[in-house]
């Protein structure tokens, strides 16, 4: 039987009561003790954090903790809060690329000391799901497992909390069995770079976005930017020339990667003429990936390259899933 | 028969084919000869935009065209880009409250002129709705009909492009019918405000944003922000600490809304310990509103008080259906 491993992280699945409200107290065994025969496992207390508090420097520790329990064990489990998984997820994606073992991170809407609590499922699910997945990171929620580059949480407080966006499920687990969904996809060679450069910027623009806003970017030591656009890739280009400012982040520098504030499918810029001003200044088109995907894969770009077409080529270039429809 | 009237904006619905992509090119008139017995509709042609640039000054003059349209007809359809429809949806019901007859909204994903477009429905279905639906501003797109407050353009290209997100549909199209979903809401009486502040900024948070970059805001001459938070409410509150920029925002007389980047379901900062300085420092919380509603809800509230109190009592109140989960 496979030797799995668990990395406990906090979040709600590891919350206690407080007099101000939740915060997270259970440690990597307690959680061993919800999974039958947990005792088998091995495991790490990582930390115990709400995962709003998740940042880059966290992931850095995560994967590096990965690196660790990968010498000794065939599948890790990583418990974590619901609010920022699915950026870890994606992040891990690319920080651990081609990873020979399956990384699933779960997590509860409800601490698991509740006798209710979707906690005490979604553990065992992930650990299902870990004895039989190939290599990869994956997040497993409810019943569903997803690629964890394709996971967005859709729903603040139902149960089948997060979805695979623009990408199939890669399974499911039902009556303690799990249910492969896709073909495995083909893999590369193991790479681990956890360098990321963290100055990046996320902006939903709005009717009447303030372009010094937008500008307001390259003042705050930053080094790229994801734009989500309005519908397929469209930004205001007259009275707020949105294009205008987005032009002067590239040249300085900075790149811009613009997405859809749209959940669902795919953003181009190419279809309308307001977007191709956008094209000329040297925007790069998230394509059909999650807002999550972008800005995490960004960071990781940045951490490889400053130079605008190697960031450009990278962007486009499909490392772990995210991506299949680019410039 | 009821007495309509359309009021052209342009859009996708409205676009011809040229040498950098679609650009807007019918007229109202061209529109109405797309619906059954059109010629007996009023027309105006208020403008021909891609919806990427509609902004707070076009809210304005849609409020005025349909405050002077209301005069001679029973109700309106107007048709509108999709990439802000929801914005500009959430914005007329907040400018028009109460108004006694229907201002359906509708676009399409396809040029009306493509044989096989969903202009074509899309119309007709609007005109059928604007037909039976009690006062109010709406989205009719596909076979639904929805709240003007609560919908959201979830996805880029498919037909089904916008969701009626926590709240009911209010109806649907089938066959030239409406059939009724919801029960009519109670209405007050008819009051009209465009004086609006379009001087609010949109933030959506990602691991590892900076504090600099939230504090921005306060430089840019703007008077109000929603953020985006993580979940049900949370932010960063070590290393990177945004309860502590959005405190220095709301102590320099910005208000703080808090809603999340989840589509779906409500957000509060009430449940986990790491929202409680939130809550101390002053953020509103954004409720079950969505993101377009909570928005364009700010610049209408600022266009009226810059008093914090004030703000917070209106941005809980329910205006036109946009709030039942609230403070």
């Amino acid at each position: 039987m496979a030797k799995l491993h668990l990395i406990a992280t906090g979040g709600t699945i590891a919350c206690m009561p407080s007099k101000n409200g939740l915060v997270p107290g259970l440690g990597a065994k307690d959680l061993l003790g919800y999974i039958p025969n947990g005792e088998d496992m091995g495991c790490t207390d990582l930390f115990s954090m709400d995962s709003s508090n998740i940042q880059p420097e966290e992931w850095q520790q995560m994967a590096k903790a990965v690196l660790a329990a990968r010498e000794h064990c065939d599948g890790i489990v990583i418990t974590h809060g619901t609010d920022t998984m699915a950026y870890t997820a994606s992040m891990l994606s690319f920080m651990l690329q081609n990873i020979d073992i399956p990384v699933v991170l779960t997590g509860s809407q409800y601490p698991i000391v509740r006798p209710d609590s979707d906690g005490r499922i979604n553990l065992k699910n992930a650990v299902t799901a870990a004895r039989s997945l190939p290599g990869g990171v994956y997040i497993a929620f409810g019943d569903a497992v997803m690629m964890g580059c394709r996971a967005v949480k859709t729903r603040t407080t139902s149960l089948n909390a997060f979805e695979s966006i623009n990408y199939p499920y890669v399974g499911a687990v039902a009556n303690d069995r799990f249910i492969s969904l896709t073909e495995p996809r083909a893999m590369g060679e193991f790479s681990c770079f956890v360098d990321i450069d963290p100055g990046v910027a996320l902006i939903k623009l709005i009717p009447g976005t303030s372009p010094l806003f937008l500008e307001s970017v390259a003042g705050c030591g930053l080094h790229g930017v994801v734009v989500e656009a309005f519908g397929l890739g469209g930004v205001h280009n007259f009275r707020r020339d949105h294009a205008e400012s987005l032009k002067k982040l590239i040249q300085k520098g900075i790149p811009v990667i613009l997405a859809s504030q749209c959940l669902y499918e795919a953003s181009t810029p190419d279809i309308y003429e307001v977007s191709h001003s956008l094209r000329e200044a040297g925007v790069i088109s998230a394509g059909d990936m999650t807002t999550e995907a972008a800005v995490t894969k960004l960071m990781w770009v940045l951490g490889h390259t400053r130079d605008m077409e190697e960031i450009r080529r990278m962007m486009n270039r499909d490392y772990c899933g995210e991506i299949a429809i680019h410039d």
